[in-house]
């Protein structure tokens, strides 16, 4: 299938919120997903209307069932292996986050280069150095990476992952990484969100 | 000035690569920088050209003067107060986050709900109880906030920083917050990052 980003973007965040929305309620109107998602009630039902085979009744669309089609289109409901690479607070912040398992991820590695962190950490997930990540990435069958090291390791690491095999990486150092060849790259970085905001928010106009 | 967002950010992004660039080398040219921005030779002149009474040499811009050029146009080299709202093991992290200092920004506060929590938790940052978020936003002058509550809480959460004058509010629950007033808001979600990569990489065409 075919698809602009900004759509395929905003549905995959409306399966989040509709994961949150069925556990309160049966149906949802496109003007109230619209409230929840931060757009038009009109983008809601062209973005909607991407997905085959699916249509809302008179009472608005079934939350679960909207859910359930956003997730087969994009090939979301086949569990997915994930793994960390850099377990210090912030890496081993995610190592913990109960999150993945219920959205349908499972997080089966992490890495560091210190040998010694990595034998004595306690963690239900199972860790290695970060010269095994190409090895048991491939091994392991892991889809998605997420990168939590310092700015100079992070080259480096992607390489490792990318060896093995990776299919998509979430990049929370302060590198920018580029796609490199079928490999998806999304870059997240505190800092620049923060000066982002700080720049707006000190009246720059844009 | 006015600037268009895309070009900020990128610049942002730049400054905060420069940061890092400029303990190892003393001048970059457009080539190499547009190879670490991840955009081309052409975008990197054409945004550094927003940036008033900045010009490069012959070997190419001075790393430091070129970074501190954008901390000043876009106002970020004042110091700026900012807190963390939610002290679970995402915000425990963002807490303890060294690199706030250094990038300008100072940790002022955190909240948490649970006041026991808040009581008992060790941290160089002052904690406090939820319901006081909009009195020590206002004491403090608190601009910045970040917010790492599960879902439900979030809008509340949200009231309350703005009730107390935050300027820019950095999300990372999978609630989607909106701009309100003058408040400046950025949405970050992990699993959403994670969808769209999982979508993208399973054979999505956009």
């Amino acid at each position: 299938m075919i698809i602009p980003q900004p759509a395929l973007e905003r549905l995959c965040r409306m399966r989040i919120l509709l994961e949150e929305l069925k556990e309160k309620q049966i149906t949802v109107d496109s003007q109230e997903l619209a409230g929840l998602c931060g757009s038009s009630p009109d983008t809601v039902r062209k973005d909607i209307g991407y997905l085959k085979n699916f249509r809302g009744g008179k009472q608005g669309y079934v939350c679960s069932e909207l859910s359930d089609c956003i997730k087969t289109t994009f090939n979301l409901a086949k569990r997915r292996k994930a793994c960390v690479v850099g377990l210090g607070k912030l890496g081993s912040a995610i190592l913990e986050y109960p999150g993945f398992f219920p959205a349908g991820y499972e997080l089966a590695a992490g890495f560091d280069s210190d040998i010694n962190l990595v034998e004595l950490k306690k963690s239900g997930v199972p860790l290695f150095a970060s010269y095994e990540i190409s090895e048991k990435v491939r091994q392991l069958g892991i889809e998605l990476g997420i990168l939590a090291v310092p700015f100079e390791a992070a080259q480096k690491s992607f390489d490792r992952l990318a060896e093995g095999g990776i299919k998509g990486v979430l990049n929370f150092s302060s590198a920018i990484l580029k796609m490199a060849g079928n490999i998806y790259v999304r870059n997240i970085s505190f800092l620049h969100e923060f000066d982002i905001i700080s720049a707006l928010s000190a009246g720059i106009e844009i």
